[in-house]
């Protein structure tokens, strides 16, 4: 291999920030010329973001191999019936690119390939002593998403590892699992990125038990809390402590209270503080009982209007109620839909009618089609304010297990810094990753639903249980991007650079390109890739180049020549020195035993 | 790394073949658990099969790379736009893929990348300065065959390697089409297969020249011919050579024939030889015109007749036929057409009526809606036995050029063997090959459907000059496999095997196993990948699935062993020797270097 040129190099690099650039590392990485936009969330990866793309799929690939996982390639392109045996055909909604072959065949775009490994396995395989096995597969995945964003950091073609474990029972689940976990750790070092690990909800993929691994970043999409015991988990996966259940009968009995045009909590509180004080102190927004509309979507069409009751100081989570929802959708519920529900009185919905005599208008006695779910902290023997379905009039003292009931609970409050956690480690705090990777203990789920069994050691026919492991790897160049790039561009770790070193000819002496080519070549020699700017442009527009590219390392040859100096500068730290020619090749390699980065690798 | 053990590699080998092979390599590669069918023409790689295709990959890489191609990576959903703009969305008819997104946005699944590659040169580069440039992926392709078969050979999904280059004009695209054309030399040579570049159609693609790679072989779908004198074209290709025309007038006037029941040439060669006989020969088949009625369907789906008059001596080629339509598409005509066109007698067609006056029934003065074609055969002054356009009615004396004319020349009649090469260069011999590459010189089709203009050194705005260049990788696989299997199973070239070398474990004697764990490692340390037998098996199991796998050499450590020694197999010569055991790591690296293509590679 000789050096490349970046006269013929396939890159441009952009003075502008792209129009759609919302993040740091979508704007450096369409602005280096790494990658260029085909459709919405569809990207080309150009030569230099082929590399780092190389790089983290052979780290990836050496961790999995390194627990004996064995690489298989599945397509993409997919038939419809395994996933409708699991019914996720189905609950994956608009999110599945769906088609038809010519033949009119049902097929879809693999999103995730549970199915196709256990039937794989299925096919395979048949005695205990087959297992365990962990087959992996680094591929193109298509997900629909409502809202591509940020380049590829959440785009609907994507690359993914996936990897699939198959075990005899509980305990070598576990192990698989533990492997896994570790692996990903590895990974995630060696990428160099600050992460952590979190419970998380397993969503459409089923099973009992998962973990998320989120790169920390203020642009990130999930929020997650952790204590100071060592709580950590996506804040869709919280669950609120149970609160005891009080007494229900020592509390005065519900009267209504007339609260005229006091439709949201912040009015209704000044009303009833007003018009029905307590003796004991002021209501607060915590008193009330907030009670949240939505129009449930189930992933076959059907819509059922869902209340949520919860304490009036904190809101739904979108999040955390997708999830708990999933494969369900919430959407608003509109003007349209009150009035097709007219015993809904808009900000004055409540568990119980007051318009005539007390009844059940939801719980037990709700209208057909509503269901009502509650808060875990509203219990039976706590006492709201809240809403008489009657406009311009609430209800206070309306006791839980005496004047309502609700059809279940829904955890889906807001998580706020400070609330405790759950497991009594402390008071949580929040802040925002990315989720790199994603372990779940599937169990029986997949093999159930398609029938994979093997023969046990007594000769009886058992049903395997799964695991499965994502990690994205288009999405890792992504995050490392935004984790290192700085306001001059790029900024890779030296194990993901896609060179290692360029060389700039920072003036027209002949003498300049002799040593860059002698000095490319010496480095190539000891191994490193390396890249020489050879174009005929201003010394100024290849050092603002090389900074957004972002080579780890630049030697200059320009004017020190003469005295037989280049410069050495290392993109990282930003520090720069003069050596003598001929230990440029030692002052480069020694920036790279320095890099912490590469060490670990 | 260290070595596999077959215990816990994913493969599982089949003694029965799978019911839907139709050819060897298909049979072999299921058989010995490379490859599994998920749909229709869509297959997953197991283990050993990603191997072999890595390998495949890292040889068709280093070529390009070797001709200055930078490689780039371009996602396989594709919005329809670029394709709408050079009306490919339509042309391709039923082999595309098509899909909506959740926004009702027509999308694609790439069959080929003009478009796109077209687009990013366009995005990236303005001048002169920048050409030439090769770019090429490999990369998951998508076509909706209506036939796919043959397992991997022709599947639905498939990877390709696709490179384009990029010049400023005509001179420079030959050079690209010539660095092309030897770098796929290089890489069939490479992967050992028996190949001939013929002379192609462009189809689908466009552009001016063409040229196939074709790997010979019996079950090929491509049928191509070749000159003692150098001529090789795709049967597709070949043009019939001018015939030079005659004068009109010099025969004698025409006139019908009864022909009772001659619906066929056979039939009427011998009807019109009892009731209208030649006096200097007997009339035979290459006498009659022919008239064969397709319904030509356009890619947009209008429907219309196509007659084609060819000697009676021969058929109308089918896959020439889809050549020469392309994208229009030939279907029969049926009983339900006839009627729909009661002008065309089926049986009796031909270019003039006699039902009344002679009157040109084709030609001119034909029924709306039918394009009538002629074979290059039949040129001005040639006379022809036709049909009359009236049941048991035949025409003879007909004169082209006097008494009918044609809307235009289609050259689709079969090609025999023994006809003449178009160039003179003697009679053409016909064989059968697999189409590996397809190198294509596209010229500014794209270019100017989308826009792709650079500076030339004057400042003038020029089209820019295309080539594009595909090789199947999926395919190389089965096709290696294809030319190197035998009745036992595959048996690879040593540079591209899955791994080197097999050690089986032929007894249970524990001194055997560490004699395999030293060999294995010990191989391993020069370079070599070593599986090693060791399931609780016959050895007789464990040596026919090593033949069916392919490994190129197996070292059996059995009985001998006891006397210290091992014996070492070449799978593809099945030659055997015994040797010491501390000479067996020499043995099988002399193996290795006396095999013919890993000294190529």
């Amino acid at each position: 291999m000789s050096y490349a040129k970046m006269s013929k190099l396939f890159v441009r690099t952009l003075r502008q920030d792209p129009a759609d650039a919302e993040v740091p590392s979508h704007r450096w990485l369409v602005r280096a010329g790494y990658i260029r936009r085909a459709a919405p969330g569809v990207y080309t990866w150009l030569p230099l973001g082929l590399r780092v793309l190389a790089r983290v799929e052979a780290i990836i690939r050496e961790e999995m191999e390194a627990i004996g996982a064995q690489e298989v390639h599945f397509p993409a392109l997919l038939p419809r019936e395994p996933y409708e045996q699991t019914n996720r055909w189905t609950e994956y909604g608009p999110n599945l690119f769906r088609l038809k072959d010519r033949k009119g065949q049902d097929m879809l775009l693999g999103p995730t390939h549970e199915e196709m490994f256990t039937l794989l396995v299925k096919d395979l395989y048949s005695s205990y002593k087959d297992l365990p096995v962990i087959l992996y597969q680094i591929q193109t995945k298509y997900r629909d998403e409502a809202r591509p964003r940020a380049g590829v950091l959440r785009g609907r073609e994507f690359i993914m590892k996936d990897s699939y474990s198959f075990d005899i029972d509980d305990e070598g689940l576990e192990v698989n699992y533990v492997k896994h976990r570790q692996a990903y750790q590895r990974i995630m070092d060696r990428l160099g990125l600050d992460y952590v690990i979190v419970k998380a909800m397993s969503g459409a993929m089923g099973g009992s038990r998962s973990e998320e691994f989120l790169a920390l970043s203020d642009n990130g999409e999930d929020t997650f809390v952790r204590s100071p015991g060592g709580y950590a988990a996506n804040v869709e996966a919280v669950s609120v402590g149970a609160v005891a259940p009080g007494d229900p009968t020592s509390f005065p009995p519900a009267r209504t209270v007339s609260t005229p045009g006091a439709g949201t909590i912040a009015t209704l509180v000044e009303a009833v503080n007003q018009s029905a004080p307590r003796t004991d102190r002021a209501w607060e927004a915590s008193d009330t009982l907030k009670n949240v509309v939505f129009m449930r979507v189930a992933a076959d069409g059907k819509r059922s209007p869902l209340i949520i009751g919860l304490p009036g100081d904190r809101d739904v989570d979108e999040k955390r109620l997708e999830a708990a929802l999933s494969p369900d959708q919430a959407e608003p519920f509109t003007d349209e839909d009150f009035v097709s529900f007219p015993d809904l009185v808009k900000g004055y919905i409540g568990p119980v009618s007051f318009s005539g005599e007390p009844t059940a208008l939801l719980g037990a006695d709700r209208p057909a089609g509503v269901t009502y779910l509650t808060d875990p902290r509203v219990v039976t023997g706590t006492s709201w304010v809240s809403g008489a379905n009657v406009v311009d009039t609430h209800v206070v003292n309306l006791v839980m297990g005496r004047d309502f009931t609700s059809d279940g609970v829904i955890d889906v409050a807001e998580i706020r810094p400070g609330d405790p956690a759950p497991d009594g480690s402390g008071p949580l705090s929040l802040a925002r990753g990315v989720e790199m990777g994603h372990i779940f203990q599937l169990g029986r789920k997949y093999a159930e639903a398609l029938g994979l069994k093997v023969l046990d050691a007594q000769g009886k026919l058992v049903t395997v249980t799964m695991g499965s492991y994502g990690i994205g790897v288009t999405r890792a160049v992504a995050m490392v991007a935004e984790a290192t790039c700085d306001e001059k561009g790029l900024a890779w770790p030296r194990n993901l650079a896609p060179y290692d070193v360029i060389i700039v000819i920072a003036g027209k002496d002949p003498a300049m390109v002799d040593a860059a080519d002698r000095l490319a070549t010496d480095l190539e020699l000891e191994g490193l890739e390396v890249v020489v700017d050879d174009r005929a442009v201003s010394p100024g527009v290849k050092f603002a180049d090389a900074e957004i590219i972002g080579f780890p390392t630049s030697v200059i040859v320009g004017r020190g020549l003469k005295d037989g100096v280049v410069e050495v500068r290392d993109r990282l730290s930003g520090e720069s020195s003069s050596v003598p020619l001929a230990e440029a090749v030692g002052a480069v390699l020694r920036l790279g035993q320095s890099d912490p980065v590469e060490d670990l690798a």
